[in-house]
């Protein structure tokens, strides 16, 4: 349980109605059952109901969900209505791809800075910003508010770049090096593994087989 | 309802679960009760073990799951015991990134073919692949035994390369790109959303603010 009294369990659900709802909104769809956003979900039917009554949302019976009041509920829960400053650490072929990903600004999330260890890298131009020497995080995290950063270091280097981000006091990391890395208790942690969608694909790969 | 009889909702759970589960396996667990491993999942414990029970594993009273066994059976009924031949289709710095990815190779999911529409990227290398015509999707697909496709590319081509993919007999996709693809109903697509753990972060993070 969250000190806002949404369950954790909630929380992490959140997005994907999202990602669910971002898309009937853009197919132009005004309205959704309880029943087919589970489905589109992956969650079922009496859970979604729960879930979204957490944030004061119970749809009309016969009708269902408002998705753009549905969006913009959640938006606003997810605290997306607000801008989030990001920071990357790590400028190879992820963070890259990273600095350049669409989907962060959609959400609020803007990546302000970039930041790498290798003196080589220190100094590109990548859009409207310049990759950093990492030594320079906590300086730049305080003049440019990051809260959040995102860790797209090599793995062996992974838990020392955190331990920098935890002393310039950002309490946020979203972690894709495929490393685990402790933090102390104030900090949160997700980790991202991008073959996470690809396993649910296998399972339904290997029946297709047999 | 899956033809295995495993509920779609608990398979697109078995990921998270065995991603705690490698964790903890690597920090040198052997055990785990069901309300720490639902803890971990930001899961209810009772929905672990329903989850766990249709893979018919029930772990013991007062000891709970054996790790190293949950982590065999899991990735057995996801299919991750056997090997994926995966193409990426999409040489930008996401789908370079994607190439070296460390994490799929670790889940059987070997990466044997890129593609690009470009033609100033095919031909490079890139570890031991070279970088090959998407017109040459459908002939090497069949070569190769390729089953899922890693679309990497813009938005603006996603649905044409889906489409060519389509072509190919491939039953699989994993989407990377901003844009919602049409495929037939014999192939199933999962979208990537890299900003849905961002998603989870901002709501802490709007608490800790407030």
């Amino acid at each position: 349980m969250t000190s806002s009294g949404i369950p954790g369990a909630t929380v992490n659900r959140l997005p994907i109605y999202l990602r669910v709802l971002v898309d009937l909104a853009d197919q132009g769809r005004s309205t959704i059952a309880s029943e087919a956003l589970a489905e589109l979900s992956g969650v079922n039917a009496s859970k979604v109901r729960k879930d979204l009554s957490h944030l004061g949302t119970y749809g009309t019976r016969g009708v269902g969900y408002e998705v753009p009041f549905l969006v913009a509920e959640i938006s606003r829960e997810l605290g997306l209505t607000e801008d989030w400053p990001v920071a990357i650490v790590g400028f190879g072929n992820l963070g890259h791809a990273l600095v350049n990903y669409k989907g962060f600004e959609d959400r609020g999330f803007h990546v302000v800075a970039v930041f790498d260890a290798d003196k080589t890298k220190v100094g590109q131009k990548v859009g409207k910003l310049v990759v950093q020497d990492v030594n320079a995080l906590k300086k730049v995290a305080g003049t440019q508010a990051i809260s959040i950063v995102i860790l797209a270091t090599p793995a062996a280097v992974a838990q020392q770049v955190a331990d920098k981000v935890v002393a310039a006091g950002i309490k946020s990391i979203l972690n894709f090096a495929p490393a685990i890395i402790n933090v102390p208790d104030d900090v949160s942690v997700r980790k991202v593994d991008l073959s996470m969608e690809l396993q649910i694909l296998s399972f339904y790969q290997q029946r297709t087989r047999s």
